[in-house]
């Protein structure tokens, strides 16, 4: 087994003006080559401190991936440090150099002087060629460790991993048994404590392992097995997933990449079947979920974001009275909402939400947080209060969500409005 | 000065499966808070890894933040943690606990058994309270160090930090000489190269620095002044901040918490003008950003997401011989569509939005990407072809953003639709 560390340097990062995305990258396909990685750090672009981390990385990881530091600039020293570390000469490699020159051909400019530092290699050390820019970056193999060098800007830094770093680490690894592969459920409905109480016993595992991921909306569940080959770690996954969908069930609602909002729309799809809504404290978030997903054009046809009253009873039809007597945020004005978003569009389905997604707004009876969802179908008409916490836009995110996810289990028949799993 | 470390932990970080967010927010508001920041540690959610990352955090920084491993599950651990380092005793905090019980009351729910774990709290230690989950923050105070924990979610996290951390850390970093203050002025219109040709002097400044980001549908320039006392930087800031909006006018659009949907909205309160919005390609995009701002419902009535033909026919009252002779996505539509949006709603302004978001739905001479948008108020009318690249959701973005800016613009009265700044 390899293990390794990501050291991503940039002063830019210690200041928060930049999102350490190369990081992510790396350490995503670090498990996927079934490299071990149990640290990530980063620092400035200040040399003592670049070094004292490295050889930190060093003491506790076979492997190193730096990013960042190989520009022209007086202020890129990663490269200066390792062999600094390592205790290797600089030596200006003709090929790189021609490369740089070359670079600056094409782009019909002169080659600055201080590029002529990004042609200084450790000695021994080998290339990986930067198409994209100036910086090579650089595999250093010294005292038994690896340190890769890797330029910051992402599009330069991942074709070099793709092309020459993915492939060197895979030949590395395969002495190393074991690829990490990941599954993500996605869950609406009860909440992490609650999805904890029914999966404790399966989170004590350790191949695969199980994780709870607390979303604003959802809880997502990954599961990472290790073997030999992914297929062998789909195959370990799928054994767990099928018992953790049967707790959970009904509201385990997809996996990996699929959204609720794809999901509920495949249904549609797949059940030739049209959709409307009608939204007042979701804004028209839940029209712009749906939307989001390529070809809801074939079963959404139409959302009303129906801010004021009059927009309600005008547009929708609800009747002034039902406005009067019950107020905008109520089962009545749900079920009008639903009902006239349905006939507006001469859809099979209609979704309708009405609530008070704050700060302002709220009162004793009718507290900020509250809403009320309807969906009216032709053989099928149903209100449910929901109570949600949080500032305005989480408010919104969890109703449109538990909305969404409502569609579905009507969809597949699953009804039922707790947002407990049966008992196990 | 007080030096400082975030340590991020979540073992979803180290597989690259989320990004993390938390440790570039925490790093911005460290820096403007006049906290050095010289290291950002990320570990896996195993205690004897934490244990080491801390320690050597301790020992580099006087204050470690941590974020994640507050949760109620096994695998939050990070309070036990640094309750071991300092030994520390963990005392239930009755205050905390009864909080928890009330989370779970408000939402009818009975308190899960694992929750009273979050009530457990180092010895002498403060609470951060949180308002939106069950675990509170920690603020330990031991052997001349602090450590300040955190829970993961970024919606927990941050209003967590403002109401309660930077505040605690603006007393401690009053004797530090030297704060560093940012502001962000945000630009919809010019791509990032021609805010560069209009700023490319400026942008060599050391004192404040100009930092150009590249959003999906904005360009953020960020002014960084390092000053002895906030005011002070202030000043320096407000210098080179009139020179860039006089360059860059009109399309500085606001800064820092501003968004789009809320200086159009403000405007629009102002002015005491309502609004409608007809959407089809950003399919409620433009009505959830409105939306998102607080007290929106005083001017914005009414969205229609008019995704079919019928909807725009019936709903929005679109001739049908326009749909016929020109097709959905072509100015008649859009024009009529945003009349329609506002006769419908009884609104002074309404825009609109017609267009093709992709992937599919495109041709030779309408292409994905091809958009009209249309503002019809009583004394203007006017409709602007666009074109954006970019996936499904980048082009919704783009447009959305776009259309709420021509918005502003159609409020100032600077009107114009070119995207290039005044020549300088």
């Amino acid at each position: 087994m390899i293990s390794a560390e990501i050291v991503s340097t940039g002063t830019e990062l210690l200041l928060g003006q930049s999102l350490n995305t190369n990081a992510q990258y790396l350490a995503e396909r670090l498990a996927g080559l079934g490299v071990y990685c149990f640290f990530q750090t980063t620092v400035g672009d200040n040399p003592v401190r670049i070094r004292s981390v490295i050889e930190k990385a060093l003491e506790r990881a076979d492997l190193v991936i730096t990013t960042g530091g190989l520009g022209p600039t007086l202020d890129d020293l990663t490269k200066e440090v390792v062999a600094e570390i390592f205790g290797l000469p600089m030596e200006r490699d003709p090929e790189v150099l021609a490369r740089i020159e070359a670079f600056f051909r094409r782009r019909g400019r002169p080659m600055p002087e201080n590029n002529i530092k990004q042609a200084l290699i450790p000695a021994g050390a080998r290339i990986i060629p930067n198409h994209l820019g100036t910086a090579p970056g650089i595999i250093v193999e010294a005292e038994g460790k690896t340190v890769i060098l890797l330029p910051g800007p992402p599009f330069e830094m991942k074709p070099m991993f793709e092309e020459t770093v993915a492939p060197y680490l895979a030949d590395r690894t395969q002495v190393s048994p074991g690829v990490l592969h990941s599954k993500t459920l996605k869950v609406i409905g009860p909440g992490e404590s609650v999805v904890e109480d029914h999966l404790r016993d399966l989170l004590q595992a350790s191949n695969p392992t199980i994780a709870l991921l607390a979303k604003t909306a959802e809880v997502h569940v990954r599961l990472t097995a290790r073997a030999t080959s992914v297929k062998e770690a789909e195959a370990m996954i799928a054994g767990e997933e099928a018992e953790i969908r049967r707790r959970l069930h009904p509201f385990v609602y997809g996996a990996d990449e699929e959204s609720i909002a794809s999901v509920a729309g495949r249904l549609l799809a797949e059940q030739k079947r049209t959709l409307a809504a009608a939204e007042s404290c979701t804004g028209g978030l839940i029209s712009h979920l749906l939307t989001n997903v390529a070809g809801s054009s074939a079963y959404f046809l139409l959302g009303v974001t129906s801010y004021s009253n009059e927009a309600k009873a005008q547009v929708l039809g609800v009747d002034e009275a039902i406005l009067r007597r019950h107020g905008a945020v109520s089962p009545e004005t749900a079920l009008a909402m639903a009902r006239g978003a349905r006939r507006l569009a001469g859809a099979d389905v209609a979704l309708a939400v009405t609530g008070i997604a704050g700060p302002g707004g709220g009162s004793e009876e009718k507290p900020v947080g509250l809403v009320y969802m309807a969906l009216a179908s032709q053989d099928k008409e149903e209100v449910e209060k929901l109570q949600f916490f949080g500032d305005r836009v989480t408010i919104k995110e969890k109703t449109a969500f538990t909305v969404l996810n409502r569609l579905r289990l009507y969809l597949t028949g699953e009804g039922g409005n707790a947002d407990r799993p049966g008992e196990p």
